[in-house]
């Protein structure tokens, strides 16, 4: 891996984009080539993200051949097909190689089954059986995730054996900061932390000193699960083994930290009907279709609470001051609901609600949804009574947002769980379950108390 | 640290959760007190951030006085403050013997000063000028942040010089994998891996073998940024100097998780208008207190729509068709914009989106815009002529969805780069700020066209 240079920190990626879009521009593709090289793969991958598609084409071209796979293997999961779209098979082989087992079995899960073939059958019997052994696995579990490139010792050696063998090594596998101990059979006892086989006395043996505090991950948990386990317990590595408890490979927490940042945009991107892969440069048609969809079912949806209104013209037509105060019962509806919502999802991702507390956490938004309900309301009520000197709609109004903010709580922290239990991403389908309550309750107190008492 | 017993990770903290408060249901604290004596502190921080604050209380006083400290460091800062606040100053003494100095900075930062000093002033020597050290920079930034427990070595010593060294320690500070050579003056030259340690002749010199990649970070660099780097060269571990290069402390990446994980919540929570250290079981009280701004702000944004309904009271009482087909206007405007908004920030937060390529992506958001209004306000306008007879109507809600579309885009791309600009936290303010201009818009273009036809 090369250095990051002194003065890249410094300089943003901002700056590295202007002056190559200039250097674009002036069109000397030498001089691109030239800033290019003094980059680290991390910061070209970088730059790559962050360009419209076009530059990003061009930019790929003049990226150098040898850095080429490390720059794709830092690329998020879509940036990258986009990129792989463009090559050929041999290119690809040409690319991977020198790339770790999971790197490679990261971009091949991205390929149609016919190129992983044809790529496989182009390396060597090493590599291949290691790349397969990923591929197993589905590419959101541990076996996903993990590197099969470990170093393990036997229980019964002492530590100035493992320290003879670890300096037959020309060097340990990335990231590596323990040895795994293992028994005759594979099977996985725990970790050497090279920090103990530095400190302790070189004639102690491996079973003496061994940590068995780190837990072995199944290889099918999923992803999410093993980043909470990581998070929870601050590990650096952890042990990923088979259902007999064999060791298959490891996940270090630099793996981890990608899911992470994953999970935590999944929330904000899904309220919005996105992908948390999502390309921030994704050419016009492509986002244009993937947003098409969100905004029909949105359609749908206003749809609904246009018709509710219907139900009410001849109210409406009695009284037009009732068409311009009934958004302000629905909009406050939506942003009650929507915090309620917010923190009920942010509470399930953290794995903090289930059953023995949401019942605690229903009564407490409950109860501070109708506090904020009564303040609000009366505040509305007197501008209201003072806009349209008329009580009996200052009335209405306060008693359609108490109505429709207590619903709103109701709905912001039960339709989540609802969702979750019958399996639909409470991120996804939340926010438009939550509008349409908000919407509909809204506008029916709201126009339904009016029409009792003017209709 | 104590060992995760083999059947907590299959247990989840839901399973725990139930068992916890049926065991203080049925009233026998022993019982509690023993099942909390299974768990790590970390299961037990999650417990108590997944408890209602009257349970938090009682499981707290369960909990073994030698393993409080653990726990303290795991909460979030706001439970953390709230279980400070029942404590006296000898408590709290008692309860950080034998903590990081990083982690003991951590806690002190939300204490009084008179708490601090008192605190201080009972702590050994060496203990206190540790945690002053890391004081001395704020909560946020890459000093508050590190850990001043490191083992540093000079280059001009050979391996087998160092390998004895090390090995005169009982053990080496937490999640060491490297040591860090400094010159005579304390100054940072590079890293030491463990890992190279063990693999090279111990007849070389740490001079030959000092690895120069990882970039010392300044103590005052924001943690939002170090965490940035951290992600993007897969770094394990970084120093940390002062403006003279003197290595101050090192920051390991189970710090930097945290960072991450509260980066990405803060778009999510800022969106709603709440806090992204929120405590999901917070009180009454303070829920309704916090949430009464962000309710009262959006009832200026809702009442400035009203009030431009209200322009068009004529019209509106001419065709009352039109009360019922205005809120499908404003509220796909709102949902298109808010996916632009969200793309935007989430850019923002990656650091993708500057001068360079605004123009680009505001072209593309405005192109998907125009693709997406006249797809659904074709829809709309045959829905609305099949809906009232009216082919008019049809065309002018046809006109203003695709007015209030592009704006939408519009606003959704600019806003948080003018928001930044005005260093306004854009996550906060943006879905505030989109949503008035939507409405008004919305409202403004639909009623406005239908007064220049009707009216």
């Amino acid at each position: 891996m090369s250095s990051p240079p002194q003065a890249e920190i410094k300089f943003r990626t901002q700056n590295q984009l202007s002056e190559l879009f200039a250097a674009l521009d002036s069109g000397t593709g030498q001089e691109v080539r030239r800033m290019l090289k003094t980059l680290t793969p991390q910061s070209i991958a970088q730059l790559l993200e962050s360009s419209p598609p076009r530059i990003r084409q061009v930019l790929w071209n003049l990226i150098d051949r040898d850095v080429e796979g490390e720059v794709l293997q830092e690329l998020t999961d879509e940036v990258r097909s986009q990129i792989l779209d463009t090559m050929d098979t041999e290119e690809m082989v040409e690319i991977m190689e020198g790339l770790d087992a999971d790197d490679i079995a990261d971009i091949l899960q991205q390929l149609p089954e016919r190129v992983v073939s044809e790529v496989l059958s182009a390396m060597t019997e090493t590599d291949r059986l290691r790349v397969e052994s990923v591929l197993a696995y589905d590419e959101n579990t541990a076996g996903g995730l993990m590197d099969t490139n470990t170093i393990s010792v036997r229980p019964n050696l002492s530590l100035d054996v493992v320290l003879r063998y670890l300096r037959r090594h020309e060097q340990l596998p990335e990231s590596t900061d323990s040895l795994f101990v293992v028994n005759r059979k594979g099977q996985y006892i725990g970790l050497l932390p090279l920090s103990k086989l530095l400190t302790t006395d070189p004639a102690v043996t491996v079973r003496e000193v061994v940590n068995t505090d780190v837990e072995p991950i199944p290889a099918d948990m999923r992803d999410t699960e093993v980043a909470r386990l990581f998070e929870k317990y601050d590990w650096i590595t952890a042990p990923v083994v088979d259902e007999d408890n064999r060791l298959l490979g490891r996940i270090t927490i630099d793996d981890i930290v990608d899911v992470i940042r994953e999970g935590a945009d999944h929330s904000l991107m899904s309220l919005a009907g996105l992908d948390e892969e999502e390309d921030t440069f994704a050419p016009v048609r492509r986002t244009a279709r993937r947003r098409a969809l969100w905004l029909g079912i949105n359609l749908l949806t206003a749809l609904l609470a246009s018709w509710v209104i219907s139900l009410f013209q001849n109210t409406l037509d009695k009284v037009v001051a009732l068409a311009v105060l009934m958004p302000i019962v629905a909009s406050m509806g939506g942003v009650a609901g929507s915090q309620t919502l917010t923190v009920v999802i942010r509470g399930m991702a953290l794995g903090q609600i289930g059953k023995s507390n949401l019942s605690w956490l229903l009564s407490r938004e409950l109860a501070s949804a109708a506090l904020n309900a009564l303040l609000w309301a009366l505040v509305m009520g007197v501008i209201a009574a003072l806009w349209f000197s008329d009580v009996t709609i200052a009335i209405i109004i306060v008693a359609a947002m108490v109505i429709n903010l207590i619903t709103a709580a109701l709905a912001g922290a039960i339709l989540p769980v609802a969702l979750r239990a019958m399996r639909i991403d409470p991120a996804l389908a939340g926010g438009v379950a939550l509008t349409t309550v908000t919407d509909v309750v809204g506008f029916m107190s709201f126009l339904g108390l009016a029409t009792w008492h003017f209709g």
